[in-house]
Parts: C-alpha cells; structure tokens; sequence
C-alpha cells in the first residue's frame, strides 16, 4: 500500500486522486459544508472494497471539521466548534445505539508528555453519569444515558496494550459503545491541533507516529468505537517533503526551477528526505511552540462537543 | 464495632487497648524497630479471629514505617526510608508470590485533588517491564519480573467502581499478584504524609473518609493484594477531639482541670464534637498547608521503594 | 492590641463589640447588602482613629464580599461573583485614581503551594495593555487605560522582600495605583476560599500566619494599594478553639454544661490551646480537602472580576 | 549584518569561517576540551573589534557545553553536566566579582509554555541565601554568599520589558552580579535542550525568535550579566535549510545531483525558503515532542549547575 503518512481520510483521497490523475474514487463519496469563516466540515464515506483498498481505510464514515486559526481563538468560535462536534457526533453515535446505550469515552495519551496529554485532559472534563444513575438514580432525569470515562495511560508508563485494558474493562461494565479520543501524526503543521477528525472504524494508537499498537475497533472489543482524532504532531520529514514542494513552486513561478527540480516536485521525496535526515538524528518529531495552548483550547472543543452529544 | 477512624492497625491496637485497659490483645503480635532516629518500623500480625474482631481488621500482616519530619527531608532520609520500604515490602511480597510472579501496581487517587493525587504520582514512577519482557526481551536480564502498573482514576471522574476497572485488567492480563497505593484518612495531623502502612489484606478506597468504595482484595479480585497506604488527610472532628485531651492534659498539669473536664478526656467525644461541628459545615476533611511538598517526598519514597523491591 | 487572628476587618469589628458588648463602635460605619441567596456584601468604612485603635486597622474602606457554596458553585454563581468584584473594585478604584490612571496588579504567593498559588494563578489571566499601548497603539482603543501585571514570588524563594522588589518596579514604571492579590489566614474554616476581602489600605503579606513581612501600601511604595485578599487557610488552634465554642454549645443547649465549661466559652482559649498544642507539633496551618477546585473558582472570579475593572 | 540565526558563538564562528573559506577569525580564539565521551567543552574568546564584527557578538566569553543523549540521561550524565557547568561558571563568575558579591538569578521565561519555561523552572530550585543572610545569619556560615533568584515573567503576560523590572530590583537591591537564564532559538534541531552556552556579555531576550526585547547587560543594569542560554525550538525554515543540506549531499554521495543543486546547497536558502513558507503559515517555530522531558533534565541540570557555583 501507499504509504500515506496521515490519518486523515480527506488528506488520503486527495493524495490519492493527484498520484492517479482522478476526480473521484470508486467508492468513495465527499461531502463538504461550510459552518462559518472559520469552521468547515468535510464527511468522506467509504462505501464498499474499492473505496477501502484505494486510500487504505476500512468501510465507513470519516468526518473532518477544521477549525482556522485556533491558537488565537475566542470564546464563541471554540462555543461554535464545539457545537459542530456535538451535531457530527450526535449523527455518527445514533448510526450505532440507541439514545440510552451507555458509552464509554477512552483518552489515550500520556498527560505528561504536551503534544500528547489531549485524551487525559478531556477525560477530565467528561461529565460522567453511570455511578449517579447507580448509586443516585433520584440525582438524575430518567432516561439518561450512562456515561463512564477512563485514561487508561500509554505502554511506555502502563507495560500494557491499551486494548488489553480496555477489553477488561468492556468486558465487565458491558457498555454498547466505546468512544476514543488520540493524537495523531499531521502530515501538514498547519493542521496541527486546528482540526479533528471523526470516523466509526476505531483506531489504531500511535500509528501516525511509527509506534503502531494495537487496534482498538469493534473487532478487538467486540462494540462499536467511534474515534475522535487530532493531529497535534508532524515528522520532520514530512515537514520538510511539503517545504521542498513550496520551495520549488516559489522556484517555478520565478521561472529559477528546472527540469530536475520540476521531477522532485512531481515525486514523493519523503523516504529519500527520510534517509539523508536519520543518519544525523534530524527526522524528529515536532510540534509547534505554542502546542500548550493549542491544546487547551482543543480540550475545551472536545470535551464540550462530547459532553453535549450524551 | 468501635469506630477507630484510623485504618492503621497498630493505632487501632493501642485504642483498644486503651480501651480496654489491656496490655496485650489475644491474636495480635507485635514488633518494634528502630531504624535510624527519624525511622521507625512497627510490624502488628493479626494472627486469629479474636485479633480480628478486637481491632476490626482481617487476618495477615500490618507494617508501619514512620518518617520523622519528612517536610524538611533532605534527600539520605528520603533514600533510607525507601530503603526501609523495599526491605518490609520484598519480605511481604516473597510471602505471596515467587520472584517472577507478575505484578500489577495500582495507583488509586485523583491527579487533581493534591492530597489525593499520591497514587497517579507513583505509577508515573514505576518501572515497568512487562510490555519489554513480551516484546523486546533481549534488553532486559532473564528472569526479570513482569512489572505492570495502572492509575485508574476515581469513581467521581470514572463513573466506574476502581474494583470493576481493575477486576476487567487482571481477568484480562492475568497479574499473580496486585500492589495498590492509596491516600488514608489519619486520626493525628502530625502523622500526614509521614507514615506508610504495608499490609497484605487489601483495601476499601475512600474507607477513612466515609465515602466507602467496594474493597479492593484477593475476594474481589482472586489474587493476594498489598496495600501501600499513606494517611495524607484529618477530619476537623477527630482532629478537635484529640486537641481538646491535649488541652484538658494541660489543664489537669496545670491543676485547672476539674471532675467533668477529666471524665471529657477519658471518653471519646468524637461523635457528640462531630454533631456540634456539622450543622455548621465545620467538620471539613483538611490537609496541611505544605501537602505538596509533603506528597513530593513520599512519591519519592514509595515509587523508589517500589522499584527497589521488584 | 487585642490578637483578632483575623484579617477580615468585618471578623474584628464583631470580635470588639462581642468581647466589650458593644452595638456600635465609633468612628466605624457598616453597610449590608445581599446581592443574591449566595453573595452578600459588607462595606465596613474605619472613619477615624479611635475605629482605627479599636479594630487595629488603619482609617479606609474594607469591603468583603461572601460567596456561599463556592466549592460546588456554576458557571453563572461564578460571573455573578466576579460581576460584584468588579462593582466594588471600580468604585474604590475610582475614590483613588482616574479613569486613565495605569494599574500594576500584583499577584503574591507560591504557585508551587496550591492554598498560597492564588495570587500567582490570578496574574496569569489579567488582560495587560501596557505594552499595546507603547509598542501596538493602534490594536487598543485610544484612552484604554495602561494595566501591567507581575508575580514576584515569595520571600523564602526570591530572598527578596516582596516590597523590595515592588518598590524597584513601582519607582522605574511608574503606576498611579497597585492592585495586590493575597491570600489570608481565615479564623474560620468555613470561610476558606469563599471570602474576598477589598480594602484601600495595603496589605502586610503572610500576616495572618504569624510569618509577617514588610507592609505593602502607599507608604512603603509611595503610590495608593488596593488589596484583595482570600482567606485559603486557618490555624489549628483556631480551629479547636472556634470548634471548643460549638461544643460547650451544644452541651449548653442538652444542658449538660457546667460552670467552668460555660466560662470557657466566655473567654478566649486560643493561647492555652496554642500552647497545649505546641509540644506535639500539632499546632499546623491546614486547608480543606478541595483546595485545588476553591482555589479554580476564586481565581476565574478575581481574574475575572478585575480584568471588568479596567 | 550577516543572518547568522543562531546565538550560539561557536556555530556562528563556523559559519563565518566556511562563508569567507578561513581557517581562523582574527579576534577569536577557541579551545576545546572532551569531559568524557558525551560532554564536550568549547570555550571561544572574542579579544577585539575585528572578532566581534565578524560574528556579530560582543567582546567576552562564550563557553558551550553538549550534552549527547539528554533524552535519555542517565542520573550520572546529568551530575556529570552540572558539575562541567558548576566549573565554567565559577571561572566565569571570578572573573567579574569576588567571592562574596551578592548575585542575583534571573529566569526568563513562560512558566505555561512548555519550551519556554526553563528558566522559571530553576529559580524554583536555586539555593537563595540573601534573606537568611538578612534575618537569621546564625543559619549560615560566615562568608557565605548573598543569593537571590528571580522569575520576572514576559512580556506578553507582563506589560512590562524584562529589563525594567529587573533595572528596577538591581537599583533598590544592589547585587554585584545578575546570572540570565534564557531559552533560545537553535539553528539545528538536534541541539536542542542539550547545549548550553554561558557568556558574559548578557543576552538580548527573544532575539532568537525574532521577538527581540531590550538588552539585559552591564550597559542597561550597571552590573556584569551572565547569560546561560539553551535552545529550545527551531524556526521551521532553518530545519528545512538545514533538511535540504542534507538531502542534497546525500544526492551528490548517490551521483544523483546536478549542477543547480550543488549550488543550492553552497548557498544559504533560507529566506528563499521562508518566502515559501509565509504564505501558507508553514514557518512555525517548532520544538520536538519530547520537549517536557529535555526541560525536565536541563532544569535539574542548569539549577544544580549553579547552586554548585555559589
């Protein structure tokens, strides 16, 4: 398979209609809508084997909603973002259970590493409803759904795979949906912690970032897993394949480009750019500077969109 | 069952001793020893029913390690008292399990309550080496235990009973053994976040605060529990009860006291000082002013006990 | 002067006319006002030197502002509370400075000790303009009034007295007025984090935990100080001793009281329980419990609150 | 002025050497020295004005230390760098004041942004001294030094410039010496939060990342300044510069270069690359996902480094 190196599903169906000079993909549909200036929401669905073999994500929806200029973002356009998430989740939850089917909402990550504390901080934030329906019924309106909400660490802190705990926990409490919140790897900085990915397949952790664990789907924990993914990370070898892109446009429209440069940008130069980096300990992984509150506000989007979804 | 409101069993001991004008209670055997002179180790074993039902704790061994003046610490007295918890803890956990028995340590708290947040600062801590020993053993030595460790959060932000997360893990990964680190209720301000009790019962999270979760035990999860516990907060009742034989004892030195004063000191007039408090939302749960660099320290001294012991 | 143990000008004036069975103390005028169920209002005006002598505080304006359930208080409790900070803090803002005068708030207290991170917390939200203003003028509205903030630290970290330092800045910047945000010890543990103290006299930091420093206000600093300090700790002893009080009350109320029970309710014990409690090193500075959470809330309610002021 | 965009005086020292194909720079000597084989010393002497224009620093001192692997130091590695810092720093401090003049520490920085809150994070751990010298000197041995520490904030969340906060303390407190903490902007991204360079001739905050704030030196406080500074973050169009170097050599190694790319790699692209960066809001300031843990270790390094030269 290609090596698409993002998880995003729009980023994959683009890269995939320019290398094979196509407008559209069998099997695959798009749907794009503009909330505001700043909001916009793309709905790509895989529809059968086609769709799925081509940009190598399996049957189902994915929903990408960015949000522009976050870092400086005020209080009404993380309001409305949220509100966007809460109206695509609210979709994507009532494909799978009913209005009373108890969710469990996973953050994945490590609170003590930034670019990678997203999941643990909304955990935090999820208001939580299962003990009070249990232990408090009288506390509650009836009907409401049972919420939990767990951050189950990383394997480098835990020794565990994440799926080994969750499948535990799945086992025993019985929810009928699992909801997972990651950090993914971006293949563009500027996407970095300004838009959130949506999709009813489940998720396979730290794939982004070449640490590939365990998938976490409705194969491995038996219900469905909706997963909320934000990239908050790119490789320096990514980031420097799409710079030399730019560069060598800026070349070409200053008529200084030539053949040989033109053939480069045609080309996907990431594994060559790999290569000459590793050597020097160059092909970090990086995140922008500002990722503190970058991630904050994401936090506040996240958990207010989950919290008004349930 | 008297109320003791203390989950130490050699402050229950002398209770009810006291009580009872003992000297001795059939069923429990005690042990002294003198570290250093700002360490001190007290081994109790409840050895039969009769200890059991005296002092309200179940069948098995209760180790307290106390620390003198740990806020002013420096960092030899942090190392010996470690030292100290390795030791006790090695012996308790050779009792149990052979020396590559798997275990499982459980950080139980809230991240963000700082009296609370013990557990979760631990866990970060542990090293573990199950997720090495199953995926790249050629960097560990043969024979190196599988170590596990988990931070499950509390029941208010989970929504989940922590004995239901962590019956779901260990049915799951399969651990033979389970150590837990969890925050007490103290009966005395002065013994917060400078004491440690081991013991291989289990544990009820919350006990010492009457906010009671289900026990956390080789009943519940089929395997022999270490409790690690460290009293880190008072309730204003116990802590004005004691104050006032402190004041009485004073009184009477200073022949001020009087008949009805010193029958107030030989009762427990916790319960009548608890009614008086409450209806002025006075009997709040408190902690001292420094407690985050009191659970600094004992992160230091029970994460690196840990490790020394494993 | 009379120990009060209390730097809530309210505290002492009820403390003075209690203890000399006063209804009314001159030159010290009182005004009420319940803002809603939850936030009341006490304006307390020290007209002349004998209300200066009676209470120990010096001639001006001490307004405390009661948030009750602060600990479990919503969103809108929490703008309702900051909407009345802000009320207070411009008039007396304005009783010194005019609408254009600049503002330096100062934060004080260690942001590593959650009952003493109050001040430091505050300063990181307010919205300063002074350097738009100089650099960025035309991104502010012109007659926008200059705001700067600083957190020194404290003593025991710096070395510097906190006046030291302000007094470098206050004589190389320039401000017209200095807001200090402090947190106090309370004689009552209910008040914890649930008061605000305004006053227009200066504050001397760490007074009430008997570890004074040197005296903010216009005459060590040469420009008016507005003080806002939140009570966020209390001593043992005068816990035990408010606590003594509830108790003989209540045995007062059973009739189970006696002579020397009721004179020791009469008379103030705080230095006899100090005493008794010394010895054992009982006689802590404690918080509640959820110090983290009350310490959340009254920073987005003085952040808030001044950030409406300017 | 050439663009050199790094502070660091010995890559500039290199960097002028290749542009102008010298072997040496009349004004600068340099010395090197290997601690063990993952700390190395460079020590480079500008003498005179011919020196201090060719790179564009002023008359003084510049000493970097590396620190291979900081990522993944072990506790000796990270005692091993802070005594070679304890080492420079006193031949440094020497050379300025005598044994006893008072110095105070100052940590730049933003507490809230992980890359940038180095320098608040050591003045938490500096060992002040002024205040016990100042109140209680029966505590410390005669002769011992007066220490202070300092962490003035930025800018943005100020108000105020650096430097006149601090002129101000300097004036009303006198100390004979300032030590500066600084993050920096690196020129490679494998140097950062692993080098640091000590200098006598102060530092100029934010200069690294075109944010330039006023002068913190002798010239603006009155007092010889030290600066320690530690790159932090990276300016993406410097990473692919540098990216593109590589890329290019490894081209040539495989005789699959050309002419033009030769040339491009003998010159220096970046603000070619920049340019084609801006538009697309590519050239962020970046900083590897590991950032908290390098801080981690570079605190405990740089605080101890210093306590170690008091």
């Amino acid at each position: 398979m290609y090596n698409f190196r993002t998880d995003l599903a729009s980023e994959r169906r683009d890269i995939y209609q320019k290398a094979n000079n196509l407008n559209k993909i069998e099997g695959i549909e798009t749907e794009k809508e503009e909330i505001n200036e700043n909001i916009k929401v793309e709905r790509v669905k895989i529809t059968n084997e086609e769709g799925e073999k081509a940009i190598g994500k399996p049957i189902g929806n994915y929903i990408t909603i960015d949000i522009n200029k976050l870092k400086i973002a005020q209080d009404e356009d993380i309001q409305k973002a949220a509100e966007t998430l809460t109206t695509e989740l609210v979709k994507i939850i009532d494909n799978h259970v009913d209005k009373q089917g108890e969710i469990l909402v996973v953050g994945l990550g490590n609170l003590y590493v930034t670019p990678d504390a997203l999941g643990p901080k909304v955990i935090n934030e999820i208001d939580v409803t299962r003990h009070i329906i249990k232990y408090l019924p009288q506390y509650v309106e009836e009907g409401t759904r049972m919420v939990s909400a767990i951050s189950p660490g990383v394997l480098g802190t835990t020794g565990i795979e994440t799926v080994e705990i969750l499948k535990g926990i799945v086992d025993n409490i019985h929810p009928k949906l699992v909801i997972v919140i990651d950090a993914l790897a971006s293949r563009s900085i500027e996407r970095i912690s300004s838009t959130v990915q949506l999709s009813d397949t489940g998720i396979v952790p730290g794939a982004g970032v070449g640490n590939t664990r365990s998938e976490i789907s409705v194969k491995t924990l038996g219900i469905p897993v909706i997963a909320i993914g934000i990239p908050t990370v790119v490789e320096t070898a990514v980031l420097v394949n799409d710079s030399l892109d730019l560069l060598i446009e800026k070349l070409q429209d200053e008529a200084k480009s030539n053949d040989y440069l033109n053939r480069l940008k045609e080309e996907d130069n990431y594994e060559e750019i790999k290569e000459a980096l590793l050597p020097k300990d160059y092909n970090l992984i990086v995140t922008p500077k500002e990722i503190d509150d970058l991630i904050e506000n994401m936090k506040d989007i996240v958990a207010s969109g989950i919290n008004g979804a349930m």
